[in-house]
């Protein structure tokens, strides 16, 4: 039995003309980012489906091993707010699947506290968000600030959110492919445009913080610096250096094409 | 400062002949298809660090918002043994900066107990483990049975994982690139041989399950069903049906290459 789009659902679009918009964040529902992107979504009708406390670094992760719960938080004309008790994985899966009465045009997640350039990608929820979109064949994308700052001021960022918005509206995206928008913090009068571009080669340089507890037990903290590791410029970190607003398409097919035939060379059957 | 691999570790390779493994999994350190890889990597110099719980569904999920544990739970000769309170990802990131005193030669993950062909790569832990491998530049492979029961007998897998490991090492793995190895569950005199292939095209058929609890709260499950959606036959999935060992290879870099040129006709700045 296929429940998608079914009839026991809460929400309904009533305003055929304006995009129907699901956002997420994974930095929890009273996120700075999160009202500044839904704000910037005012062109929509706008129904968000956010985890009720934060998920950084939750990366892809979906609750399975228990069930998943939402509240319904504000109804007002045109918006609609749930938090949810899982992951920005299943905000959007709930959202699609139990909230929505009909397939959003485009799914969008931030404004992250935070760059997912590069390879924070990988751990990122807020960019899981919008992969789940892409798996689901709709127009995602996803917006980071490179400050981690609770306070910082997303303001600026509004005009441009609005215009990606609008051109992903109307060029849609290639089926299975998703957009990961970061913003550098910088004075918002030097910020040079918007620039496409690929995912930079980085890593972070990681050691564990070791305590002792009061009960003599050792316990560790993650910690890490980040470190550039690329020879070339056309990277999004590279980007957001030169102060510009970097955007990577991302593919959820994560098949190394570059390297198909180099593996298919290894014989593993001799 | 650096803390890879410095002075305050557990753990020394003292057999310079036999390789250092690295083995983690996802469904936690008690699992059957962890002790079939243990056997497999017996000519190796083992460390296991594993959850100490089941992290299925945990993806590249990091645990930040709270410290890691680990607890020493076997060391004999050659072979040493640590639970972990964190993700997949986590274990290798401790595993690698907290017990062991130099880089490994190879990490393993698994096996994981069900499929991790096509997408179900995105929410693997046991797949998070072997990409947190390769973005650390060691070769890394993550393998999977396509049957998700407790007590399934993995018996069959070992010379193949013995095969694969034996030529990962000889050929070591391109950079930023890691191996989805995934074996069909079928009677082994039927398996045809091991295919390299790339991820193949599908989605899961998704709803959630809505109950009822005591206290008159409603609460939902996700279940869903595996949809194949690929026209062509150069596919993981496709390779498991037709009886084969599939083999993709994974990269960390998410860029959609393919549809780059295409979001960069794209006049975002206009």
């Amino acid at each position: 039995m296929n429940l998608r789009y079914n009839k026991n659902l809460y929400f309904c679009t009533t305003n055929m003309e304006k995009p129907l918009i699901l956002i997420t964040n994974d930095d929890g529902i009273f996120a700075a980012g999160l009202r500044t992107l839904i704000n910037a979504a005012e062109i929509g009708e706008t129904v968000v489906v956010a985890p009720e406390k934060a998920q950084s670094g939750m990366s892809h992760a979906v609750t399975i091993a228990e069930p998943v719960r939402i509240n319904k938080i504000m109804n007002t004309n045109g918006h609609l707010e749930y938090s949810c008790t899982g992951t920005p994985a299943d905000c959007v899966k709930i959202g699609l699947h139990k909230v929505l009465t009909k397939k959003p045009d485009i799914i969008l997640s931030g404004i992250n506290h935070g760059s997912n350039a590069s390879v924070n990608i990988v751990y990122s929820g807020t960019m899981a968000a919008v992969i789940e979109g892409a798996m689901n064949h709709i127009p995602s994308v996803g917006f980071s600030l490179d400050d981690y700052s609770p306070s910082a001021d997303f303001s600026f960022t509004i005009p441009y959110v609005k215009k990606i918005i609008k051109k992903v509206l109307e060029h849609k995206l290639p089926s299975g492919v998703c957009l990961n928008v970061n913003f550098p913090y910088i004075d918002p009068s030097l910020i040079k445009g918007i620039k496409v571009c690929r995912q930079a080669k980085a890593y972070w340089d990681e050691c564990f913080e070791e305590r002792i507890d009061p009960h003599n037990r050792n316990y560790y903290w993650l910690v890490g610096n980040f470190i550039y590791d690329d020879n070339d410029d056309d990277t999004d970190y590279k980007a957001l250096q030169d102060n510009y607003i970097s955007i990577v398409p991302i593919d959820c097919d994560f098949t190394s094409y570059k390297h198909l035939n180099e593996i298919k060379n290894i014989d593993f059957n001799v």
